[in-house]
């Protein structure tokens, strides 16, 4: 229809105008546009945790990344590089919530909350504009598909915590495809119960495929009503594999396993659980058939769980999983000109890096060049780290968490420093001492442990600094077993939480259209402009001139 | 001469190959060259200090930033942006002197190291290489000139502590700028003698601008060496507004002023220290003369400083001193075609961040929006940090270092922990109790303290976690002391040292030259990219074919 084409290009350019993003308006229509956004947000992946998967890429001894090249140097063969700050309203720190809600929606919000402004109005997010534009829409998420960022992109809630309505929110704005965990809030309290019909019922639909518990409150199945939708349902790799059209698959009862355990069990025959890169490439596959073009999140979404914990070698495997899973959409997109890829991240995590210090300081040793001809002998005053690092911590075989939970489930009597310093030389490569592991597992009163209020937690562990950075009083004992090990492996952790450092931007399609991206944005602005990027593109797809004025939710 | 160009330009191609720059493959002689290459180091800014600025200008609500735009806003309006990697030869984590190696050779150098590559070689650097091709070249920093980063662009030392020899190199390669502190290393050691008549020589040529003392050895003057090669010598601003040509300024005895106390004496009238945004303005001034061109080196180098202490207020200073300069420089750069700014950073200090945390929980309160319609109040589960500690930073009136100062100048009898808070209390506004100030100032016995090698501190400050972090005895007390306010700053940092984050690469000129910068690179790359653009550029410059074949210093 061509006589709609001067109202599009004209509603582009307005919208432009209002963004004051003065390249685009350079934009012709001669130039290619895109049907399709994809999004991959790594959930707490600053510029710290990429410079970890870049010094294994090139510095590891034995690294594992061919030809020391990243998906990111590969990337940005093409592709474009920006900055983007991701703070919420009135703070200078964000949640994931916050922070994917601004990407979503393009507008400020308030943090923890989901889909809404900073006043609590409901906004119109990037899945609702996808799919009034009659693209498909998809998430992907190794966590669970109720989690903070996935949620964000279709769910509108005061508060990120209330998983269960989260899932009603998912089922409401029906994701042509929705990959992850969290099969727990879908179905009725009652199916925890074993006696319960529905509960054996259950076990039998995810073909035993992990624990069936539910976390509802209520005996909503949801499940049912995503059936009543068309959704095609998967619990594990061979359903995934089977499934057509539109899809829900929930590989896991709550978070997914985590990057060493899929690392472990990639090659396992009895594995269930699909790895993020292959469900990335199910959702790819699926939404590809709507021949208007798609948007499409992907979250790596367990960078953010490592850091929090501090947990160096697991969130090496986090980032090699990252890794994979953006290799595998660029080599989806090779060749293609109708798809804008966009990598970033929502916030950094732990404030991770190696450092420097006076532990273990090298021995002098002589050195060929001239300069050294006198007898003078190299001897940095510092230890500057290892390369040997790396490979060291690739070789963690289980995770803190998983660790600790080991720990925790041995007999009470068994729970000794002993045990814990076991379990961890066994699994990591970073020993600790007997008198390290008393450290560890030292604990106070609980101050938050009141007679009218009584905490969980009687005792917890003992923060040496910054305890009010350490939110979780399970995580301090992996926190403080961070510390325990942060000479040995040359790293440093700055907190329990978030950080402000501004994260990066990456961008791949067409030239006009990537560039946009070429700046210092704020996460509002990234979200507005891939919101435009898929309403002002591909060939089937109007660019409403309605765009600034109906996106309030009603 | 026409003859020249084809063996330029097929040199220029043969350099570009072997980096394996394919972009520049495409680059035909019709295309724009430089004849300049300014290149700006921050000192230990990471994406970390970029975020604090960034943060400041965008959320402070008294920001002294206009339209909230920095200088690398401005940047990118035109500009390209990369990612370098710092690691030098065989280790994780650089230092300052083997990372500007880097840049100004090229090549992959030891830790500490100045100048040479990883087995002790002279390499030659892009002074150098400019001095060859007829340019002028100049180097500015606010630190010593014969400290780590400017070193590193003239110097060959197999340590960077050498700083006496390190002036004698920098008079042997004879740049034509030279502006910074550090006149001590300049001075025979008699010339610290009140009663040497040298020492009151001094004081009248220095116009008693800061007290003479000598950190010689020697009784070289090497100031008179400088006069001999045509140096015209500078002491104090006025000095340096009159001086033409070749000019050494030296305005301090060591380190210039820190950014708080540059700040505050800014319209001072008998201010003796030029603001590193003079000495910029100066040096692009003089150099500029040379028809040929020129290369620039300006280090913002107490960002570092400010890091290493954790000291959140002086590093914003020190940020805004940054950012003017870089103004000041692209003011310079406007409606020019002929120059590369290359900005960048040798690595990140620090650590630091912003976080949240469970200090100080907000309370909750009403939202106007639909969402909260219903009573739920807005109570985030976390504080994430109020916009006003922006405002509360830049208000520091003295660095934490100068608080010590003026806390060790206290009689003993005085040095008590109710007058350091009451120090602290009166130049910041994160305050500290009386017990906190205990704490900073608890000691236990310096392990480094040997009957058969005494340690210069008996007693050295106690740090609760990672030690081996800390370099300095001196400065743990402000790492404490940054410790104490974290949670009321909202602010976290990881280490005393360096660590391995990425830093921002932010280019500017002709795009071509520009966009080679837009990848992953490591400063070895950068530092090539940077000659080479120095090398194949510019109307009166031949690219030399034998750049790849003289990099060795004879």
């Amino acid at each position: 229809m061509p006589t709609l084409k001067p109202v599009k290009w004209l509603a582009c350019f307005l919208s432009v105008a209002l963004l004051g993003c003065s390249e685009l308006t350079t934009h012709t229509p001669a130039e290619p546009t895109v049907k399709n956004v994809i999004l991959i947000i790594g959930d707490g992946m600053g510029p710290q945790q990429v410079g970890l998967l870049l010094s294994y890429a090139r510095q590891a001894p034995h690294s594992i990344i061919a030809n020391h090249r990243t998906a990111l140097d590969r990337l940005l063969d093409q592709g474009q590089l920006g900055i983007s700050l991701t703070y919420p309203d009135n703070a200078l720190v964000t949640d994931s919530a916050a922070s994917a809600t601004q990407l979503a929606t393009g507008k400020f919000a308030g943090s923890e909350m989901l889909g809404l402004d900073k006043d609590g109005n409901p906004q119109i997010n990037i899945i609702e504009q996808a799919k009034r534009l009659g693209k498909a829409t998809g998430l992907v998420s190794d966590t669970r598909i109720t989690h903070a960022t996935p949620a964000a992109f279709a769910a509108h809630q005061t508060h990120r915590s209330q998983e269960n309505d989260i899932a009603e929110d998912l089922l409401a704005v029906e994701p042509d495809v929705m990959l992850s965990g969290g099969f727990s809030n879908w179905i009725p309290e009652q199916a925890t119960h074993k006696q319960e019909p529905v509960h054996q019922q259950l076990e039998q639909l995810i073909e035993h495929s992990f624990p069936v518990k539910s976390e509802r409150k209520d005996n909503k199945n949801l499940l049912y009503t995503a059936q009543q939708k068309n959704y095609t349902l998967a619990f594990n790799t061979a359903q995934l594999q089977h499934a057509r059209g539109k899809t829900l698959g929930l590989f896991a009862g709550s978070g997914m396993a985590d990057g060493i355990a899929e690392n472990q069990n990639k090659n396992a025959p009895k594995r269930t659980e699909p790895t993020l890169k292959e469900m990335s490439e199910k959702a790819l596959e699926i939404l590809d058939h709507n021949p208007k073009g798609f948007f499409l999140m992907i979250e790596s979404g367990q960078i953010d769980w490592a850091c929090h914990r501090n947990d160096t070698g697991l969130l090496l495997h986090e980032m090699l999983r990252f890794n994979d899973t953006l290799n595998a959409v660029l080599d989806w997109v090779k060749n293609r000109n109708d798809t804008l890829v966009i990598v970033t991240a929502d916030h950094e995590t732990g404030g991770f890096g190696f450092s420097y210090s006076n532990a273990n300081l090298p021995v002098g040793r002589k050195l060929p060049g001239k300069a050294f001809a006198g007898g003078t002998l190299f001897k940095p005053h510092y230890n500057f780290g290892a390369p040997a690092i790396l490979d060291k911590l690739y070789a963690q075989q289980r995770s803190y968490h998983n660790i600790f939970a080991e720990f925790d489930a041995l007999p009470t009597a068994q729970k000794t420093p002993r045990a814990l310093a076991e379990l961890v030389n066994r699994y990591t490569l970073f020993t600790i001492t007997e008198t390290e592991a008393t450290t560890i597992l030292k604990t106070q009163v609980n101050p938050n442990d009141q007679p009218d209020k009584p905490a969980s937690a009687k005792a917890i562990p003992v923060m040496p600094v910054n305890d009010a950075f350490y939110m979780s009083n399970m995580e301090k004992r992996e926190n403080l077993l961070g510390q325990a090990v942060s000479s040995k492996q040359s790293t440093v952790w700055a907190t329990g939480t978030h950080t402000s450092t501004p994260v990066y931007v990456f961008t791949l399609g067409p030239k006009y259209l990537a560039e946009q991206f070429r700046k210092i944005l704020h996460h509002t602005e990234l979200g507005q402009l891939a919101i435009n990027a898929l309403q002002c593109s591909g060939s089937n797809a109007a660019c409403p001139s309605t765009h600034h004025t109906t996106n309030v939710v009603e």
